[in-house]
């Protein structure tokens, strides 16, 4: 515990990265815990669905791992101005990334609740959707790791896309309800799917506002987040 | 930027006590935000509801602050042990406690979205799940202000009051649905409000964990956090 002690580059260089790679092992898990999801939806796996469930105690043991790992990191090291906002970087962007798992564990959970042995038809959007949410996910890490601001910027952009995806498939099973009162019950738990998905590509974005901080030293501009208050898709 | 001078017990308490002052100010928001959110759903006061969207801000940018406070609290006064495990609670509370705000205005969002004059039936528990979850909020800001272990833990107790109160909002929305089929896309804006504020009841429920861990030093197993593999309310 003693401070200024091993004080050196290096010894920081090496936490940090061992910090780095923590957050890469949890970003890994939490874009394969969505591909599983999203295909245990499609192929009606029960199986592989409460796998996704399980393993998602893993991801939540990283983070744990990665916030001890960085109050010692800032214990030891002391570090000052930009590695210190790296740390801290860190710590934030391993709780949104085990969010990101989570939203993957929700959908994994519904997989069980779809009685009907074939899926109902507007699920059709939703592994396309979940595509491009999965892409932010790995392209945000792939950010993360080489302190790519402009690829941050990127992945804000292709938030849309997914929105744009989310509010066509809101309409689709709404009037799909509507045609088939007796389906409400599995379009609703579709409706929330969709939303799981889209809350990631939204975590996806303010992984990417974090790293783009923690490359750039500013924060983004409320403009260019894209923030529309007449936008509902948000929660 | 030197590091150690003004290295006084005081002057760390001061700091601390102006994060706890922000992050109180953020929470007393984030708490008024859900209930005038509500307040404007029943009352379909579209007015009410585009301030909430509007004072979000002021929650974004209280965390924002909260952050640059905390490292610079790290960076001149470099805490230890205790102290720096309550610098990183404050950072990690701070970004649960803006997600709430963002539930908050999620809800607010969709207030203009209900076309009828008169809200559906199935609206009257919704204001009351949304007490219990704003009580939840208010009741954990207390426990971290007094670093109040136990308060925390009767949070995370409540959960499953809010958890209750969705699924029996869950299921009365679907049954109402099917019944009147024309009221399907107003049913699913309240299905997803009813989701907002079960997800504001978790959040309460993970910044109790912080609370009992900084009040204690100690995580909280799985088992207490009440976590349900078999129940998809979360997410």
């Amino acid at each position: 515990m003693a401070q200024g002690t091993e004080h050196t580059i290096k010894a920081f260089d090496d936490d940090i990265g061992q910090l780095r790679g923590l957050i890469s092992e949890m970003g890994g898990r939490a874009e394969a815990a969505l591909t599983a999801a999203i295909e245990a939806l499609v192929k009606r796996d029960n199986e592989t669905a409460s796998r996704v469930v399980i393993e998602d105690k893993k991801i939540d043991a990283l983070e744990t791992e990665v916030d001890k790992l960085a109050v010692r990191v800032i214990a030891l090291r002391a570090p000052m101005a930009d590695d210190l906002r790296e740390v801290v970087a860190a710590l934030k962007i391993a709780g949104v990334v085990e969010r990101i798992g989570d939203y993957a564990k929700s959908i994994a959970k519904r997989v069980p609740l779809f009685e009907s042995r074939r899926m109902i038809e507007p699920i059709s959007l939703i592994p396309a959707m979940a595509r491009v949410a999965t892409e932010m996910v790995h392209d945000v890490l792939d950010a993360f790791a080489a302190r790519d601001a402009e690829g941050a910027l990127r992945v804000i952009e292709r938030d849309r896309e997914v929105d744009d995806f989310y509010n066509s498939i809101f309409r689709t099973l709404v009037t799909f309800m509507m045609e088939n009162p007796k389906t409400i019950g599995e379009a609703a738990h579709l409706l929330f799917i969709a939303k799981n998905i889209e809350r990631i590509g939204d975590h996806a974005t303010n992984v990417a506002e974090m790293v783009y901080f923690a490359a750039t030293g500013h924060y983004l501009a409320d403009r260019e987040r894209g923030d529309n208050p007449a936008d509902p898709n948000e929660g």
